[in-house]
């Protein structure tokens, strides 16, 4: 007889089905996901933070259980095709952890849940017990982990830079206030600032974290609290290396999905998208060849429009099977006073998005790193150098030409997982109605 | 003739030790960190991401350079025991990148910058250019990477939690708040209920994020936002199953760091902490031991003074040699409503800080899991339940037993580090008086 715990839960069923034949007893910790009454024999579906683990039980023992009960099970396994995992386990015992105080307001336990997105947010510490909604969020670790150790191999460090600040990175308007022991304080909209000051420390600079931007934008993919991968790498030789490492980075993650995240992706039913080539268009030929295709007079010439995006994107992926396009040389006008002007057309910057599936999901660039020059464009765009003090001083004493990139998480899992709204793919989404829970 | 880039720095030393005599030109990235003239040659030290390296010029060659700019060198390579690394660049070309605009306001090539730390903090993207102040990020990384990367392999989910709330975890008037929209909201003191929650969907969940405290301490050991490294576990056995998770993450990052970070370490002269076994000790107790040993009178009997902590600290490294202790059971009246009380005597609960050479850097313990108990303990201490409603449903619908923990990296690299200000180990501070950089 052996026992082991639900630490084991995948290794378990791995050595159960090799061992078939043999008895062995288990015990699993769980939650009970479903009750199934067949006549004489019961199915007891549990929960666990590997997947599900289909047990077999006399009606007796499954008239003690609910749904949602905490418990730990002991019984013999057998190989079982039709079981979630190809086992299944006899009970031969049951201990009840702990009960529910209410039956559930949700039938987590169907493959998809049938409630609308308000309903799922408001009680996301139930709607998320289902399999479906809990594998986006496994899709989601799977991404910021991808891009962490992608990083880390390629000689980054990560850094931690602060939220509360005395001045937001790129100005303007969209910044939430608060009060800081009397002191005027703001939530940083980035890290930009911090990263580029770390940049003539560390050389190659990451951080995971949250940005904070008072947008009244209420769209399905707006969020006014959303989690930022930002990185910043100096000695680049042009920005392409920029689009070179994340384009790295994003096979590097499809990879690891593919390897370790591939029951959710099956569950989700996502087709991974392709990162072996990812196009780059200008920007002004992006413009004149949606235009041009779907016959769309081109009204904004310094902006893409949302509906521009999704045809550049609709474009790409009928004429050239791309499922992602970086659009470079941006606009300057629509470009932060650190971004990089194009020598050969100032009119223009070394900057970039990349839009997967027709949304922009990066917005990166190379940076003006002569002090001379920053300050100048300071100036010229009529800005005070007041609170930006310190990010000067990184540049007065030497910087090494540099750039980077910032990548909305909860964009990029929305649209790998092909779902309509950024908040489906956001643990607790913050937005101009809804701060709870 | 081969070119390799700075990405390959340590494999081409390497390689360069192993090829000794055959010639090789290498071409590298760097930052001039110092120029030492000695006579008719000079060496040019160059910083990179991964570490120095010694260069031989021309005297003509070094009175172009000037410290802090970025350079690109070609050159052959030759063993030097004395230089850092164990290898040499003779130069051969040099190409200048980026010029500082004003030389360095502090001598960041000394092995210690001897400077005040309010004029480190201010020059923070001047000061770390130190390879010793560096050190203590990097040290800081190794953390971070062991916490995340010891839980994966637990079987936890990392979560992204929000950061603007409704309302504070543990309530209190030490909570910063903001104007949401003409809604009152505050900044998240810990993601304690949201990891809770969790709890019920994933069994165990981490986050690494900040968090934020309107604390008007100015001491050595606070910060007004600093980085949390948390867990929440369900299916605990007791509450030293918490206790047993976070031995093994510090021995699992004491690995990583003797392992990964060896340079880091022997720079900054630290000595690792023993990890193989962590005492445990009753809160009652340890303070009685202290007032035995030390004849220190018990003045309060529900917390741990500061300096109490110190003589824990020092007690146990005299008496057992340990570097870490854990205090167990610590009164109900101390800690929140969601703590569980201690059935065998209700006015302890099952809850455990941990000091590292005598000061805490992390709490924890085990959870109320039932909703009944949960609600009736609210309404003992005179709560209300309103903001707690959401968390409250996580309850209702069925929780495991669980329990987590919040570990402050900061303070965690400070002990570690042999700090005496947990400001040496933040990369950017804020406090009462710090807002900027």
């Amino acid at each position: 007889m052996e026992y082991v715990s639900a630490a084991l839960w995948q290794e378990t069923m791995e050595s159960c089905k090799q061992n078939a034949g043999k008895e062995q007893v288990v015990r699993v910790n769980g939650t009970v996901h479903a009750i199934r009454n067949m006549g004489e024999v019961c199915f007891v579906v549990l929960r666990g933070r590997e997947g599900l683990l289909q047990c077999v039980c006399s009606k007796q023992t499954a008239k003690e259980l609910k749904e949602e009960m905490a418990v730990t099970v002991w019984g013999t396994v057998s190989q079982e095709e039709r079981a979630p995992g190809g086992v299944e386990l006899h009970l031969t015992q049951v201990q009840i952890l702990s009960r529910p105080a209410e039956p559930l307001p949700l039938a987590v336990s169907k493959k998809k849940l049938n409630t609308s997105l308000e309903a799922k947010l408001n009680l996301r510490s139930v709607s998320l017990r289902n399999m479906t909604e809990r594998a986006k969020f496994k899709i989601q670790e799977g991404l910021v982990r991808g891009f962490r150790d992608y990083l880390y191999a390629q000689g980054f460090t990560e850094i931690h830079t602060p939220k509360i600040g005395a001045k937001g990175a790129e100005g303007g308007a969209n910044i939430f206030k608060l009060d800081y022991f009397h002191q005027k304080a703001v939530l940083e909209q980035s890290p930009q600032l911090y990263k580029q000051m770390m940049v003539g420390v560390f050389e190659r600079v990451f951080e995971t974290g949250p940005v904070f931007r008072a947008e009244k934008h209420n769209t399905k993919r707006h969020l006014n609290e959303y989690t930022s991968l930002d990185l910043e790498m100096g000695f680049i030789e042009s920005f392409e290396d920029l689009m070179a490492m994340e384009t790295g980075f994003l096979q590097y993650a499809m990879e690891l999905l593919q390897g370790s995240y591939g029951g959710e992706l099956a569950l989700l039913g996502v087709e991974l998208p392709k990162t072996e080539e990812i196009p780059l268009v200008r920007f002004d030929r992006a413009k004149e060849m949606v235009a041009e295709k779907y016959g769309r007079p081109i009204r904004n010439p310094y902006d893409l429009e949302p509906e521009e995006e999704q045809l550049i994107g609709r474009l790409f992926w009928e004429d050239y099977g791309a499922d992602f396009v970086f659009i470079t040389h941006y606009p300057s006008k629509k470009r932060p006073f650190y971004a990089m002007d194009d020598p050969s057309d100032p009119r223009f910057t070394l900057s970039f998005d990349l839009l997967f599936r027709g949304l922009e999901v990066t917005t990166g660039g190379q940076r003006i790193h002569d002090y001379e020059q920053l300050v100048g464009k300071i100036a010229e765009r009529n800005m005070s150098t007041e609170g930006l003090e310190y990010y000067l001083d990184a540049f007065r004493y030497g910087m090494p030409p540099h750039g980077g990139l910032g990548i909305g998480l909860e964009r990029l899992t929305m649209q790998l997982l092909g779902e309509e709204n950024v908040r489906e793919t956001t643990l607790f989404p913050r937005d101009l109605n809804r701060l709870e829970p």
